[in-house]
C-alpha cells in the first residue's frame, strides 16, 4: 500500500510503499478513501509536540471501507472512563501510532462509526477531530440552546466552521471573529449573522452593539479572550479549547464573578461526544465545509496550504484506490 | 429605637435615636437581636463602592423577631427572575436601604426565614450574607460531591469558613490555605484534613503532596488562583467569588482546556440559594463560626476589628432590646 512515512522533524512528505501491519484481535483495517489535516499534523511534523516518536504515518482523520461498510474513524484512542476528561494514556490516531495518510489504517473496531449517508468520503473525512472538538465545546460543555447569542472566534478553522455549524443547527443566534473580511462574509453564507474584524481596535466596541453574548467558543485566547469578557451576557459561558495567541494578560476575576461567567476548558472528545456528534450531523443533514482537496501524492502542498492559514474549512486529502 | 447612621465617607458609627421608616404593603419589621459584619461594610464607610447614598444605616446581616418568630434576613434584594445571575436591580440591604445595624429594619416579607432552632441569635446573624455566597459557590455553582478533594482559599473570612463547613458537611475532604498558622490550626480542629501556608514560597508544592484539588473555593485571585490550577485534578472546578488580592497575572489556556478545567464566577446568592441553605444548614444542624460579638455601641470597635483581618469567623453585633 502507499503511506506517507515521515522520519524526522521538518522531514519530507512522500509517498511511499508499505505493508499494512498485522490487525490483532479487536482490531480492523480501514481502506480509506479521504483523510484530512489539523494544525496538529503541522505542528508535529515542526517538532512542536513532546516525546515524538519516529518514524510514524501522520493523520488523525479519515474515512473510508471496513468491508462493505463506510466509516468514519474517532481518532480519540483510550479516552478512559470519565466523560469529563481523558486519561493520562488517551492519545491521537497518528503518532505515535500510525495514522490516516496512507491507503489502509489499522484501528480497534470501536474507534469506527457508520459514514452519514448524505456526505462524501472527503466530507466525512473532514469531520472526526475538529468535529468532535466542536461538539463537545459548543454543545457538551457549552450546553448552546436555541435562545444563546453565540459567538465564535476565528472563524475559518476546522473547529470553529464545526462550531458554527452545531450552534446554527440548534437554532442560535451567531457571531464570527476573523482578521479577514472574506472569511466574515463565506461565515454570513453559511449562516453567520454577522462578523467582526479582530484586528480593527474598536471591535469589541462594535461587537457590544450586537448585543451581549451567551456563548462563546474561543480556540485563541490571549488578550482577545480578555476584551471578549466584556461583551458576555450575565450568566455567559466561555469555552477554550485553544490558545493560539497566548496567554491572557491580567484575568479579572471581578468580570467574571459579578457576572457569573463560566470559563470552560475543554479539548478534543469523549467516545459519547464522538457519538453524540455523528447522531447530531445525519439528524441535521450537516455538510462539512471543506477548503480544498489534495490527492495524497501532494501531501507536501497540503501541508503549505494549511501553514498559510488562509483556508476556510478542512483541506482534504484524496487517497486513490489501492 | 436606636441606630448606627453613616452620613459620609469615613464617618462616624455612633449608636443615635431614630424613628423606625414606615412599612409599606409586602413589607415587615424585624425587631432585630443581632447583626454581623461584612467586608462590604468597611468598603463601604471606606467609599470604595461606586454610587453611595447618605445618610443610611449599614449593616446586611441580621437576625430578631417578626411579631413572635425568630427569623433571618435574606440580605439580598430584588435578584430577579433567573437562577444563574442577579437582575440590574439587584441590591443588598444596608445601602441604598437602611441596614440591620439598628434595633429595627423592614424589609420585604419574603427576605425572612425562620431561624434554626439549634442556634443563638449572634449565631444566626452570621449566616445571612457569607453563608450564600459561600452556599452558592460550594453547592450550587461548585456541586460539592462527596468524593471530592476541595481547597478552601484564605480560611477565616466569613465565606471561606462557610464554604468549609458545607463542603465538609457534604463529606468532601477539605484543604484550606492562609498566612496564618493559627488559622490552619483552627480549621483543622473543625474538621479540615490540612492546610498550606500561602506566604511558602513552596507551598504549592506541598499542596501538590497532598493529591489533586477536585473544587477550588477562591475569594482572593491574583498568582495564587493562577498557582492552584496546576494543582486541580483533570475535570477540576474553580469557583471565584473575589478578586482581593487583584488579577491574575497571564492566565494559561493550556492548563484549563488539556485538564477540562472549569472556571466559574459566582456572587452573592438567589433565593433559591438561600433557601436551599437554610435547609442545609437545619438538616446538619451547622453552627456558624463566630469570631467577636460586640455590642451594637462599640460598632466603630467592630469595624476596626474587621480591618485588622485578624479575625476567624463573623464579628457579630448584639442588639440591645428596645
Amino acid at each position: 500500500m502507499k503511506q506517507i512515512l515521515l522520519h524526522e522533524v521538518n522531514g519530507p512528505l512522500q509517498l511511499t510503499d508499505a505493508v499494512i501491519q498485522t490487525c490483532q484481535a479487536g482490531e480492523v483495517v480501514v481502506d480509506l478513501r479521504a483523510a484530512a489535516l489539523n494544525h496538529r499534523d503541522v505542528w508535529i511534523r515542526q517538532g512542536q509536540y513532546a516525546r515524538l516518536q519516529f518514524p510514524f504515518v501522520p493523520g488523525s482523520d479519515g474515512a473510508g471501507f471496513v468491508e462493505d461498510q463506510p466509516v468514519v474513524i474517532n481518532p480519540g484512542l483510550q479516552w478512559g472512563s470519565n466523560n469529563n476528561y481523558q486519561s493520562e494514556s488517551f492519545q491521537i490516531l497518528g503518532m505515535p501510532t500510525n495514522g490516516t495518510f496512507a491507503q489502509k489504517v489499522v484501528v480497534p473496531a470501536e474507534q469506527i462509526y457508520p459514514m452519514p449517508s448524505h456526505l462524501s468520503f472527503e466530507e466525512a473525512a473532514a469531520i472526526p477531530l475538529a468535529g468532535v472538538t466542536a461538539f463537545r465545546a459548543t454543545v457538551t460543555q457549552g450546553k448552546v440552546k436555541s435562545t444563546d447569542r453565540v459567538l465564535v472566534t476565528g472563524i475559518g478553522g476546522g473547529v470553529a466552521l464545526w462550531a458554527m455549524q452545531f450552534a446554527l443547527a440548534s437554532g442560535a443566534e451567531v457571531w464570527v471573529t476573523s482578521g479577514n473580511p472574506d472569511k466574515l462574509a463565506r461565515a454570513k453564507s453559511l449562516g453567520a449573522t454577522g462578523g467582526f474584524l479582530y484586528n480593527d481596535p474598536d471591535w469589541i466596541k462594535v461587537a457590544r452593539q450586537a448585543g451581549p453574548i451567551d456563548l462563546v467558543i474561543d480556540g485563541a485566547g490571549g488578550n482577545g479572550l480578555a476584551q471578549v469578557m466584556k461583551i458576555c451576557a450575565p450568566g455567559g459561558r466561555i469555552v477554550s479549547y485553544g490558545g493560539t495567541t497566548g496567554a491572557i494578560p491580567q484575568f479579572s476575576p471581578q468580570i467574571l464573578f459579578w457576572k457569573q461567567l463560566h470559563l470552560i476548558g475543554t479539548t478534543m472528545g469523549s467516545p459519547s461526544d464522538f457519538s453524540a456528534m455523528m447522531d447530531f450531523i445525519n439528524l441535521h443533514r450537516i455538510i462539512p465545509v471543506v477548503d480544498r482537496i489534495f490527492p495524497l501524492g501532494a501531501c507536501e502542498q497540503a501541508y503549505a496550504c494549511m501553514e498559510e492559514g488562509r483556508q476556510f474549512g478542512k483541506i482534504v486529502l484524496q487517497i486513490p484506490v489501492e
